[in-house]
């Protein structure tokens, strides 16, 4: 059966991190071997990125039913655009502990770590987040009883989080790869003109 | 004066491309030592992406004075998503021209490429674009009389051509560079977690 993705937007998303999934995984339908589908959603009928995009997202929060979903994926965005407004909100909250309730993968880049912080899933567990600004996001995601290790990319167990928009696609490429296999992948990558490893 | 990027939307336009551009010029504004203005346009209210956003325009395409800017930049998009009809349309075609004709830097990712050769502006100069599909997009491009090169990324006088999605940092980095300098790029690098070169 398709594995599909949930991607939750967020008032202040930054749009080369959401794009980064919706491409990489919208490759997949174009050319891998193993497609898998992906559909937006967010608690607003409208967000504005923190730069220039205008976005709406296909379905409404109410219509989610956790079963139908392998995987919810959080691109980070602004504080200061509103970004926690929405990721902290209870209702999100709880979508991402009945996510990892269902050990279902939750990828996130850059403060897209800190919702899942808040929400307690990651209690006593491995994650990063934004370094620079004195670790300010990091210290955040360690009040909420995390283990913030300086690294690029974080994987425990069923989340992936990581440190800036530079780590966008390097997100993107494990949540397919840990939904399909390397070889669908790698062709995707070859598709997209990356240069393969 | 603060430099400015009008940004080009079309029907099935590839978000990460686009966001490429719209991040990269927007953390300019948030970290750099140079602030770049960005604004997006096209000539529909409402564009659906290839995959999966929903985008809206800042302004309209009848508000656009091309004195008012100092660069155009063409994402590119899927031709079976309705890509082409936008930029073959006259209006941008003709906007193309003028971009060209004030010496105006034109960047294009991927098959953002092929509408800035329709324009004319191309004719016996270098340029690049997808390669994949039996080289499909390149013929085309050079049935416009570019001298189509085998390369990652082209830069002929004011125009940028590259291959595929994969090098649209690299295109957006090079737009930021030839509007402000190397330093103010290396800034944003680090402030995204970039390793610096």
């Amino acid at each position: 059966m398709t594995k599909k993705v949930l991607l939750f937007l967020s008032q202040g998303f930054e749009a080369y991190e959401a794009s980064a999934f919706t491409d990489v995984v919208g490759w997949s339908r174009e050319v891998g071997f193993n497609a898998v589908d992906l559909i937006t959603t967010g608690l607003r009928p409208e967000y504005t990125c923190y730069w220039n995009l205008i976005v709406k997202p296909e379905i409404s929060f109410d219509q989610i039913k956790v079963e139908d979903f392998d995987a919810l994926a959080i691109p980070g965005g602004a504080p200061v655009a509103g970004f926690l407004e929405d990721v902290y909100d209870e209702r999100f909250q709880n979508l991402i502990r009945e996510f990892d309730k269902q050990n279902k993968i939750i990828a996130s880049i850059c403060v897209g770590a800190l919702p899942i912080g808040k929400s307690g899933v990651l209690a006593n567990r491995k994650a990063t987040t934004w370094d620079l600004n004195n670790g300010k996001r990091r210290k955040e995601l360690a009040d909420f009883g995390v283990t913030v290790l300086d690294k690029r990319l974080v994987i425990d167990k069923n989340i992936i989080t990581s440190t800036g928009p530079a780590t966008s696609l390097d997100v993107a490429f494990t949540l397919l790869e840990m939904l399909t296999n390397i070889e669908n992948v790698n062709e995707v990558k070859k598709n997209m003109r990356f240069n393969l490893d």
